[in-house]
């Protein structure tokens, strides 16, 4: 099979890969239709983490089900199906609560062998991860695809930060953050009921997307400048929750600082080099809760969401491909060209 | 009239200041009925934070009120109140959010000029404040009065560390420290519906109150070995909450690796020297939430469950005194003879 490989910080390439097969009983196999890269993805490229050399890489895809292990039973070969980035049994105790991306027997693609921009992906556990989509990807637009594409990290990613920051009916809220997941933490916390939402954001095209998604003001400043701004948006109180979808420290401490007393960070960024001030945020009753999203137990709901055209995560793509224009597609999104970008592996009929 | 003086470390006497009257017109003065030595007077008393030389001291109390200012309206000349360690106005965002230690007119006894520990006290923002009970002081027994009086700080603070942590109907729950205040929250937990409450003690007639609260587990040692018994009694799962009551970097990283994928950490122990690993609970979904107890918004709950005797935390007390045994109440607690000292400050007829 064609799949992306990573051959070293800055380069991806498309090169051949031996097909997957089920190798336990509880894998299945499935032949991508769409794919995407993601912003994590891009640490790997900018060489700000580590990466093997000549590996498959990417992590998130939909397709339709092409050979299922024997055991099996809630996927079949033909059904559509969304992959989260994460695979996991869904019936350890972690699971059962919700907390997919702690399953002990679970994972992270690539470690499955085959990354997840590539024409076929082995996925472990696989009653426990794919969650199937009614009839076939051809019973739909090219939009709603993209969008339960989005929903197999970013829009998972961000309604985790909205869930963590606990968001609720009325709320003021602020996002950190205007890439992809930060664009989708906006769709979560509205429909969460947030009544305001403040996008803080310093690029046009992502603003209007902001806006559109539903946040109510944006904030274009960074730093102190920023806090003061929301600061001056919420009377001196402060945001009833903050949406932290960075990563960085200067993130982390401007959601801090936004945060009203009693309120909650939701933190989806990776950290690098965050630092948290215990006994400030202490004194504020301040809290920061969040991790790597558990986007399998999400899914149904959202999937339920996509096909209802109650949330468009999908709009967060604009720049679309396929596996030939894969470096491209990289190339873009690390020059901030591109949100995010789309992979059409395969024809979707 | 007569209050505890700090002297320096190590030395509170009881000395002679004057009779606080009404200087604003929210203020009321209090005559107090008994009053009691926190955990973090102790900080002062051992030199381990700075305290102005020969101060008044203290900040929990209950009492009658003996002054209102004119623009005092919801109590009362006669009235038996509790007062919170912190005082609010009641009315500001973050008052009516219920997070009353943010209030930015507030502030923290003993900052009124009175501390809390003497006959009589000051008490700003009176009506934002003050909660009273119904009846007078003679009308109850000394274990109400001394529950009541629990409420004032400890009380409130283990419920804090309970509602930060979001304990919920059926939970497993571990209280760190069995101070006051841990014990509190174990009392908190049990009647937030906490099925599983494993004390974190090493000291055995603290363990017994422990289990007089609600306690269902004890583990009686600290750090690795302690986490790797809680995981043993949780089938390697975790906690679904942990409540930190110390404020030490062991006790917070005990309650952080304790923790189940999900959790939070409720933290009311002032940090002292606390590291909160940014990474580390990242990537295990664990939530860190808590800071000083904004004990006025839960007291009208807490005074219900105290007068119906569904909640007993006056237990905390263990030794008792009156004003002139002030030096002898701070030592017992300081040498951990005792767990908390009650001064009683007048006849309660």
């Amino acid at each position: 099979m064609r799949a992306a490989i990573f051959k070293e910080a800055g380069k991806i390439e498309i090169g051949e890969r031996p097909d997957p097969a089920v190798v336990d009983p509880t894998d299945a196999v499935v032949r991508v239709v769409m794919a995407c890269v993601c912003g994590s993805d891009l640490w790997y490229y900018r060489g700000d983490t580590d990466f093997p050399a000549d590996s498959p890489i990417g992590h998130e895809f939909i397709g339709i089900v092409e050979q299922v292990g024997d055991d099996v039973t809630t996927v079949s070969v033909g059904d559509f199906v969304v992959s989260p980035f994460a695979y996991s049994d869904g019936t350890c105790p972690d699971c059962r609560a919700g907390m997919t991306t702690a399953c002990a027997r679970g994972g992270f693609i690539p470690d499955n062998g085959d990354g997840g921009q590539g024409e076929l992906v082995r996925v472990p556990l696989a009653d426990g991860t794919l969650v199937t989509v009614p009839g076939s990807p051809a019973d739909y637009s090219d939009d709603v695809l993209a969008s339960l594409l989005a929903l197999s990290d970013v829009m998972g990613t961000g309604h985790h930060a909205a869930v963590s920051a606990e968001v609720d009916a009325g709320d003021t809220v602020a996002v950190v953050g205007d890439g992809a997941v930060g664009l989708c933490a906006i769709i979560a916390a509205k429909r969460l009921g947030a009544e305001r939402i403040i996008a803080m954001s310093r690029h046009p095209s992502r603003q209007q997307l902001a806006l559109e998604f539903g946040a109510t003001d944006i904030v274009d400043s960074r730093g102190d400048k920023a806090v003061e701004e929301v600061e001056k948006l919420t009377d001196g109180v402060g945001v009833d929750a903050a949406l932290e979808c960075v990563g960085t420290n200067e993130a982390m401490q401007t959601a801090l600082k936004i945060s009203r007393a009693g309120a909650i960070v939701g933190n989806v960024g990776l950290p690098h080099g965050v630092e948290i001030p215990a006994q400030g945020i202490f004194l504020r009753n301040v809290g920061v809760h969040g991790g790597p999203a558990p986007v399998r137990a999400y899914l149904p709901e959202l999937i339920a969401d996509v096909l209802a055209n109650r949330i468009n995560p999908g709009k967060v793509f604009d720049y679309t491909t396929d596996l030939d224009g894969i470096a491209e597609a990289y190339a873009a999104m690390d020059q901030r060209r591109a949100i995010k970008s789309l992979i059409k592996v395969r024809d979707r009929t």
